[in-house]
């Protein structure tokens, strides 16, 4: 199959390419490095890409920024940053990419388990996540010709709190998450949002 | 207590307000009527709006519009309106508000059911309500001075459902809701997403 990964550079990208590449043609699509460049918070920028790309079968996000910090710490813009880019990147990357993928393809986004687990910091980014997950619940219910959508919810990954200096202990290996992001692309899950649960 | 009701001109604040009006001074906030007027698409509205009514103790918002229709027949901008308006501009009544409301207070937002509980041509409302339930569970771990915030996420109103011409029969009246907002205002909910199984 060919398979777009958007944030094929990143953490989880690079690692869900690397699950995949042996068996799939992989389109590794990144911010400024990869063989192909977007940038999700513009409309022009996303439809340049699946005009570039062509069709394919299947399409990974593990892509979108958002801003960490205190409700009374981020400015406005700040907690609206993540919501263009995160959020809306995203969901952008359905509505324009339904026009080039293959029938029973699929489409695989990315949100994050402080949707329904926030912290202390994660207004901005609970919002974004839980949203992702409620326009992925209502997609699955109108894509047709067998096109999929899931969502995967990843707590902390383990290579991103090595790289902040945390105890990465609790923080699961990104290519155990790969393995859920290759659940929802060869699987039958439909408007699901999945974790590592599904590996067990 | 000082209650401020935006949407108070709407079916559901409209008999928020008639439920409270007894025992509290209530402040009807409409887009073009009521004591005072916002848009909440507009920071400066919402910030002179809060300038204009002074230090209150709750806040309810029953506001908000977004779009409902098919992902293949809503424009990227009708799929986009409502993150502006009915999801970020009630977040913005809060990340403003929480300057001007008094301790042991409390803010009220309004999702609604279709954030879990999807239909065909929900994606945007789905996202959108979705993502308010992901900010209100967040932003009770930071709200200080025994400032509580909830959502209310009602279905189906039976007036609504008379307006537009539906079988009322499977809605929920107006002012039976209203006793769902009236919960969290009165009652000790913290970061909770309340509906009518609440009232049981």
């Amino acid at each position: 199959m060919k398979i777009v990964v958007v944030g094929a550079t990143g953490t989880i990208g690079s690692a869900v390419a690397a699950e995949l590449e042996t068996d799939h043609e992989i389109i590794r699509v990144g911010n400024s490095r990869g063989d192909f460049n977007v940038d999700l918070q513009s409309t022009d920028s996303i439809e340049n890409l699946f005009n570039d790309i062509g069709n394919f079968d299947c399409l990974v996000s593990a892509a979108g920024l958002a801003k960490f910090g205190n409700l009374a710490d981020l400015t406005l813009e700040e907690h609206h940053y993540g919501l263009e880019h995160k959020l809306f990147g995203q969901v952008k990357l359905v509505l324009l990419g339904r026009k080039h993928i293959n029938p029973s393809g699929s489409f695989t986004l990315t949100s994050g388990q402080l949707s329904d687990y926030p912290m202390v910091g994660s207004s901005s980014i609970s919002m974004i996540n839980a949203g992702l997950n409620g326009f992925v619940r209502a997609a699955a219910l109108e894509l047709e010709d067998g096109i999929r959508i899931n969502a995967v919810s990843p707590g902390w990954v383990k290579e991103t709190m090595e790289a902040m200096g945390m105890d990465s202990s609790p923080g699961t290996p990104a290519a155990q998450l790969a393995r859920v992001y290759k659940t929802s692309i060869m699987g039958s899950q439909n408007g699901e949002i999945l974790d590592t649960s599904i590996l067990n």
